[in-house]
């Protein structure tokens, strides 16, 4: 037995890969996710992704999957993921019926931080929030060195945390989430707001329109030395800090973690402020426990969690 | 052995108690604390009033005592504790030194929740979170069966989770902690504070001076039907439901069990509020399992989880 299948399978992208125990990506493959096609289509995408990858002759010993969904805790069954638009769905049984192996799978956020556990800058740390800034704000906990699910499977919504009570309106319908503070869509919303208010020229001009006008566009500017999208950077940054310093206050984890598109393109512009606003507004005596560093995998956190299940399950 | 020692060391009281592996209460004594008085007489009144329980010829197995305190994790001395007022003290050693049987010590509210855990409203229950609200607000977590103090053993400061990063200044200097907002201390100052503007008679009445309206005073207002002091209840209820809320999205507990002087003296005037506004901010595919309850052994929670750690501890 000398590799497993992983897929992180996202709502526009597909990505297989055969994983050694080291956590080394032996080959790997990317398709289009394409989810308006529906289920059926895309297990057919992840199943032909995935035979590209199989070396010839050979029968890895299971696959590993990273969904961006919630999964009953129970039957393994994918209750709902709003990226892929599935409700009530068995992609795990699918796609063993199909390929032979065993399936198993988890939210894709809890699997990242797997992966920065096992092989990324969390080796060696037991206790981490994993954080994940891309279009929405996710987490992943690992606690005493195992992925955290809670009761209810559904532990790690480090982005539905309220920070703020009279705060903006996010997409899960309530107020002050720092998912409506902080993510990629608040990102792109602050910007928007500026340049409909005739300010933001540098990021008007780069991105052409009002409407494309987007985190990428913003980070693209703020990297650039644009002061007034470093400015809604940082405040996402503070944004972010505060709700890591409830998290310290409430669990004294060793390590936050932080990956995701939208901090991976900024770095230090996200990470520095949000270092400081968390210090700041972390329990006095816990503030030189305090430790935010990058994610060392990029954007294979997801995938080398995934591995990293498949193993774990295998070596029961 | 048939019985263990178990202390709840308070800002104003120590409880004494001899308690089975059932955790009933044989022999109960309480005194008081006088922390004024200086390290060392504290030390003898726990010594007066743990001798006053142990029945003659026998000597219990261990000691467990429940501290309000943050406690070192590799030395287990007590680095700090602002009702005790002690620093960087070693109350274990002092104990076994004195009394010649081992000593296990740990946060208060970390062995309320313990103690709720195997004897109260938690039985049963793997993961859960207590909460205090006294004076102040605390918690302690269950995750998994056991008591979570997570990398640096402070975890559970629940109080300290920031919920209105614009709200009032907390004891600990940061802005909008719950504790600023739903305190027995944050219950008294908005009390004070209607009282100041001409308003709050009843609760003026009761006092008989602005100085002496308390979170007691408002307890007894609003249950004798006192609308302004049942707001200001309600207020604190729905701010500590916020925080709740978030709880319920980061770690999806079982359950969240609310004691604490406080609390236990108002009832659902906090805990409906609490509980409606913890339902409307939890993120809504977790709504479902959202379960808070009253603490099961009121006053006892602390002294119950201490003589829980000691039974832990004689059982390995």
């Amino acid at each position: 037995m000398s590799s497993v299948l992983a897929v992180d399978l996202g709502g526009t992208k597909i990505c297989s890969a055969l994983v050694n125990l080291k956590g080394e990506v032996i080959k790997q493959d990317t398709c289009l996710t394409m989810p308006d096609s529906g289920f059926e289509l895309v297990v057919d995408r992840i199943l032909t992704s995935l035979k590209s990858v199989i070396p010839e002759g050979e029968q890895p010993a299971g696959i590993g999957i990273a969904v961006p969904a919630y999964i009953d805790q129970c039957t393994d069954r994918i209750v709902f993921s709003p990226n892929l638009q599935w409700h009530d769905v068995d992609l795990k049984k699918k796609l063993e019926d199909h390929l032979g192996i065993p399936v198993w799978l988890d939210n894709d956020a809890n699997l990242a931080a797997l992966g920065e556990h096992r092989y990324g800058a969390g080796k060696g740390c037991n206790d981490l929030l994993y954080i994940t800034v891309s279009t929405g704000v996710g987490g992943g906990l690992i606690l005493g060195g195992k992925v955290y699910r809670g009761a209810f499977r559904g532990a790690g919504e480090f982005g539905h945390m309220i920070i703020d009570r009279n705060g903006p309106l996010c997409s899960c319908k309530n107020r002050g989430c720092l998912e409506a503070l902080a993510s990629g869509t608040a990102i792109k919303r602050d910007a928007q707001k500026l340049v409909n208010f005739g300010q933001g020229s540098r990021m008007f001009s780069l991105a052409g329109s009002v409407e494309k006008v987007d985190a990428g566009i913003v980070g693209q500017a703020a990297l650039g030395g644009d002061p007034e999208a470093q400015a809604i950077l940082s405040r996402a940054g503070r944004n972010l800090g505060i709700a890591i310093a409830s998290v310290m206050n409430l669990l004294n984890p060793e390590m936050f973690i932080i990956g995701g598109g939208v901090a991976y393109g900024v770095g230090h512009l996200i990470l520095n402020p949000a270092r400081d606003e968390a210090y700041k507004n972390t329990y006095p005596p816990y503030r030189k426990f305090l430790k935010i560093v990058p994610a060392g995998l990029s954007s294979d956190s997801g995938i080398l969690g995934a591995a990293a299940l498949a193993w774990d399950h295998l070596a029961v």
